[in-house]
């Protein structure tokens, strides 16, 4: 079920902004490396956060990884399900049952 | 647009693993950080990329980043929304357009 | 106190294998942040750590650092050094003790 | 040749804060990628950036390596010279020269 609406939300922010030229692939893979570690910030002293700060930055990974899947033609939530396919043959339930062993280790 | 099917699809595989145990928000915000430098590996070197793995390893992003959504109640879709409507104040159009200046520094 | 004898092993390890022309700056602060993420898979699940895999991912992360400092004419020691001086400054010993809040909270 | 000197200073600063109680291995490796990713931002937009900040950025996260070290015993030059005679190995210059190609597959 694509978010067509989300999509195109994010398509105008965008070209309002003319900022697609900014947004290669790969200056997005490292902007979601960049607000993946604020997000990391609210844990980095302690196992709590506060729930609002992590609210906005995990917004902010988000905001990138649906970027970079648009301008590769994804549709995230079609590529989280395909994954999940994959990573479920990886880590079959009757070997990894309250385990979080890496499948290289099984 | 909340996507409840692939919400619970996510919850349903976490179940039949019994991994709720480990995925804390710590570390989950670990995990994301964790993928998303796996994401930036594909492009370590070259800013160009094998499309496939790219895929791959947005989508583990993702799914972290909706686990992690997940265990806070929030919903991606939404909390992608109402950051943007914040991000469009900081950045106006008239001042930003066509510049990657952050917002501290306009 | 400059670690030529560690810059020169370095700058020969490079030379040999032609990869300076890999080493932009870029490229090494995306395998620094790579890296880092190596490390810190260490902990992915748990506080505990094997410290032999530590090691390697520290050392990994320690090598992408001197050979960005190289590339850009600084000594390792000599920053750490200035940039401490720097942070005595921003969190007074009188402000900071026992406490973990960041100098724009304080 | 290790800088005990640049060690001492790093434990001086640490104590007299008491701040050892915050710099578990694992937030220090959290605290790694953090800074890493600040790097990191220096190069978001563009492959150019600001030596200064660059600067700035790498030391903090070199001081967080050194930390760690001491914090596990190991001595940062040490470290980086025992990895590189493994790297070595793994690519060897007739193998590898002139080429980025990851060694597990050369």
């Amino acid at each position: 079920m694509a978010d067509e609406g989300l999509r195109d939300d994010l398509r105008r922010f965008v070209a309002e902004r003319d900022w697609a030229q900014f947004h290669s692939p790969e200056n997005l893979a490292k902007s979601i490396s960049i607000e993946a570690a604020e997000l990391l910030e609210c844990f980095q002293w302690s196992s709590q956060a506060d729930v609002d700060r992590v609210r906005g930055e995990l917004a902010d990974v988000l905001t990138y990884c649906h970027l970079l899947a648009d301008r590769l033609g994804l549709e995230p939530g079609a590529i989280i399900r395909e994954k999940l396919a994959v990573t479920r043959e990886k880590y079959p339930v009757d070997q990894v049952r309250g385990r979080s062993t890496k499948y290289d280790q099984l």
